[in-house]
């Protein structure tokens, strides 16, 4: 049987989502350690894209397949109950469903929503800087949305992507990104798109967070996109401003 | 000169406020460590009060004394930043000003306020986990404002005192405890008084959360108060949910 789990982290102690050999502090890693000794046997578990060091989640899609012991049983509660108990205080199983055995989190995966977090507000704040990329400076926001206005639709990305050494296609669909005034000091962007390169809403983030500064003029992000050059862009937001916030699936799945 | 300074801190890494031999892991310990390698000579900072091992403060106060070196020179600032430099990313000084010489953060504060913070949900949140005491579960919130009620005034809080031990007074006037609801599922209760003496604000707020999940009357908290036992009250709320909300000095320091 295949289940479907949404998962929330706060990615501040892990080495990301994927797991690496034997080292175990990653999400992954946590959760096949869980399911194998609930399983008694190996278990795969499928996220729907990796997540960075220090990269937190509301809502990380990821799957599994049970073998069927005996007739058809839908253990969904059970096991969202059993991984709650053995996993650490920062990570969290939301929800567990089984769901139709073709279901992938990553190959399945339709639309991907990351809200990128920054406080702008020069005061050191104690309970936020795990959450908070801390600017500590005023940004124009008009000037952001103009020059995020022409990030939106079907692009190559290939200036935004942080894997140097990317073969496949760097072409990727933007639907929305949407600013939001947090508090007086806060700003959150929120961007929307069917699938995001490695450390891509970082570098979007960068390169809009210069635009809000006046260091790049809004139109100039068209030549950047034109540029298929990671050193055309802006730098590369740090790890702990990002969340990803869900992760939508075909059929209102 | 003599120096107040207001102060925020993440206590989840730390022993609490009060230094302890040569234990650094004390907010105490790591002010007076950076401001005596500052000063060149033993300087010895003195807060309004401890707060426990992961208790937190949003406006903790504490002052210290600099021998005058030239003529009158006031060096608030240049403090500040100094101690901001080398503070870690979870403590911070948020002010600091001279005052007269005989300003003593402790002696000389007239009111404090405190704030604990509770999450009825039974969902596990990760980021909130060190702010918030996961309750899990509804409380009802006019039995504890009934049961709040029986405590505002001049009494001898005896029986909420996590010191059995404690020689001197155990007499302190609670001037208001308010209920806040945070969203759909938080609650935030608010004390002011004069002063609380050891876990007395986790006591309360466990006797107060026996009153709202009905297993108290309110108006048994008449009988607690005169028992002068901490058998009498309920269990002492954990640490991480608490803040120390601010300090306030006569003449409105």
């Amino acid at each position: 049987m295949n289940y479907k789990m949404i998962l929330a982290y706060d990615g501040t102690r892990y080495n990301g989502w994927q797991k690496q050999g034997n080292t175990d502090r990653t999400i992954q890693g946590k959760l096949e350690q869980i399911l194998t000794r609930m399983a008694g046997g190996p278990i795969e578990v499928f996220g729907s894209g990796r997540t960075d060091r220090g990269v937190h989640a509301e809502g990380q899609t990821a799957n599994f397949h049970l073998k069927q012991t005996e007739e058809y049983e839908d253990k969904s509660l059970q096991i969202l109950e059993y991984i709650n108990t053995y996993l650490p205080e920062d990570i969290a199983v939301l929800s567990c469903e089984a769901v139709p055995e073709r279901f992938h989190s990553r190959l399945s995966a339709a639309r991907k929503t990351y809200r990128y977090q920054i406080e702008m507000s020069p005061k050191k704040n104690v309970f936020q800087r795990d959450y908070y990329y801390g600017l500590g400076c005023r940004l124009d926001q008009k000037k952001m949305e103009e020059a995020a206005a022409f990030l939106i639709g079907t692009h190559d990305f290939k200036s935004f992507c942080g894997n140097s050494r990317m073969k496949k296609s760097t072409v990727r669909r933007i639907d929305s990104i949407e600013f939001e005034a947090a508090g007086e000091s806060r700003l959150h962007i929120r961007y929307t798109g069917n699938g995001f390169l490695q450390q891509m809403v970082r570098i979007l983030t960068g390169t809009l967070i210069e635009a809000g500064l006046g260091k790049r003029a809004p139109e100039q992000m068209k030549a950047v996109l034109e540029a298929l050059n990671r050193q055309a862009a802006g730098f590369t937001a740090p790890a702990q401003g990002l969340f990803l916030e869900k992760v939508e699936y075909g059929e209102g799945k």
